[in-house]
């Protein structure tokens, strides 16, 4: 039998033991896949996160919707997500200011956590604090829909050739 | 038509547009939710990622394998990967040694990132620094499979009840 | 011999072994000094860095003059002093918005160091991210006097009885 | 008048409204001075804060006493001074392992206080997590004489040419 085939039957499998919300989770994931192979979305990550983007005045806006793929185990978004958005909001920021025979590759970020991720969705702020020949230093604010602070980020990142 | 075969059918589009690779995330996904299912995960990312861990002497070891899953645009593992792991690590360490009607929320965190995560699987070392009665002070070290150290991360926890 | 005159003679016999510069390191210090005792100054560090204040718009601004007291080793401010007036601001500020049985004390602190500080005074402004009733979060960004940014910083602070 | 002698006069006026405690940090400074000018220390912070090394295994410690001239407002060791312990001991690491013709640095750093500075002396070990061409990780422990951990601290040397 063929990948294709055998994914089929897993997926049929699984969702024999799968609750509706599990079943949201694996439609988002589908969804993001497919978001991928349209050529939206460079990294898998992404494309399940269903980040969207826009840039105005040197500030990177990511958004994201929550949704429960992003909980963690006490049912508010893992920080792992938050870092990960901020992460990709920073990084993406600061490949639009250099030019494309180099790649910026974090060097170190931190976030404060200062609200639980629950809500409609997380929205990242990411802004460029310095921007030296070899190195950026970024900063990033993730807001949830009705403007609460939910983390504080600020991160630095070499710039090294691809 | 009911979710069940809506998923079905939007597994059997995306299938077609799908390279190997992507064929091999999907398989990842369904076998993480397969293992949540089964009571082995409390959470979507958690699954996905395929942690599997052990304590030992007060020391959280958290291993994931390296797939194209967690890869970022220049294919090595996305920095907020390593963030979700050593935020996870250091989280569940924190878990394990408070009583159960308390849970440990993430304050802050920090990482430092030494080297590109690439190879074969990604093992996290957690150990407490300080344990008070409402906070936890946490680091956590991540190595490949060649023991080169990938990430130092140092995190701090709320300790809040449940 | 009391300590007055131990003192007195000590520092003739130091000042014999100095240079103009480290004479007018000691003035700065017995300037601070001179300030603490007039009152003007809570700590010995801040009377010898010669901390400035205002407050206003819930932003704390904090002033010192570079002088040599400051440098490090290649003769640019150390980044100690840098980090001392982060801390020293983002502390100052949540005093300043908490009740008085109350003090913040510093649970950690990031600086990012974006440009060397050097020339004729480093300006500090603290603001405050979130105010919990057991944790702050702020955040406090350091500019020389042509506004370059010298370093940008993030701390949390527990919040406990005096 | 001449500097020494307006420095003289200075200090006769500072010490009749000094306490004990002022003279005694007074008396610190001056030993610093001295020290500085023997050629034993090549900052002036250092110097007052009397640090004092050895280097075993890579490790290398930083040990200071712990004196009013260090503490905060509420009589604690000035997170800034922890801060500035970290900071010089792990870039004097940093420096003893690269060629004489680059200097380190500080990119950033970071520090988790988990205890009180009180006591007799805070010591810092610090090790490198990561040397390499541009730039180094580090990271370092502070304790007080009963071993219990201060703080935790991390950061980032650019090493960048004298």
């Amino acid at each position: 039998m063929d990948m294709k085939n055998r994914l089929m039957e897993k997926l049929e499998k699984v969702i024999n033991t799968s609750s509706n919300v599990d079943m949201e989770v694996l439609d988002q994931l589908l969804s993001g896949l497919e978001q991928k192979n349209a050529g939206n979305y460079t990294t898998y990550i992404t494309s399940f996160m269903q980040t969207s983007m826009s840039v105005e005045d040197d500030i990177l806006e990511m958004t994201i919707p929550i949704t429960p793929f992003l909980n963690n185990s006490v049912d508010i978004v893992h920080g792992g997500f938050t870092a990960t958005l901020a992460d990709t909001a920073m990084g993406t920021l600061v490949n639009k200011k250099i030019d494309k025979n180099r790649v910026a590759v974090t060097a170190e970020m931190k976030l404060n956590y200062t609200a639980p991720g629950k809500g409609v969705q997380l929205r990242c702020k990411a802004s460029i604090l310095h921007l030296g020949s070899k190195t950026a230093v970024t900063e990033a604010k993730i807001y949830d829909e009705k403007n609460t602070l939910v983390a504080a980020a600020s991160g630095s990142f070499y710039l090294i050739p691809r």
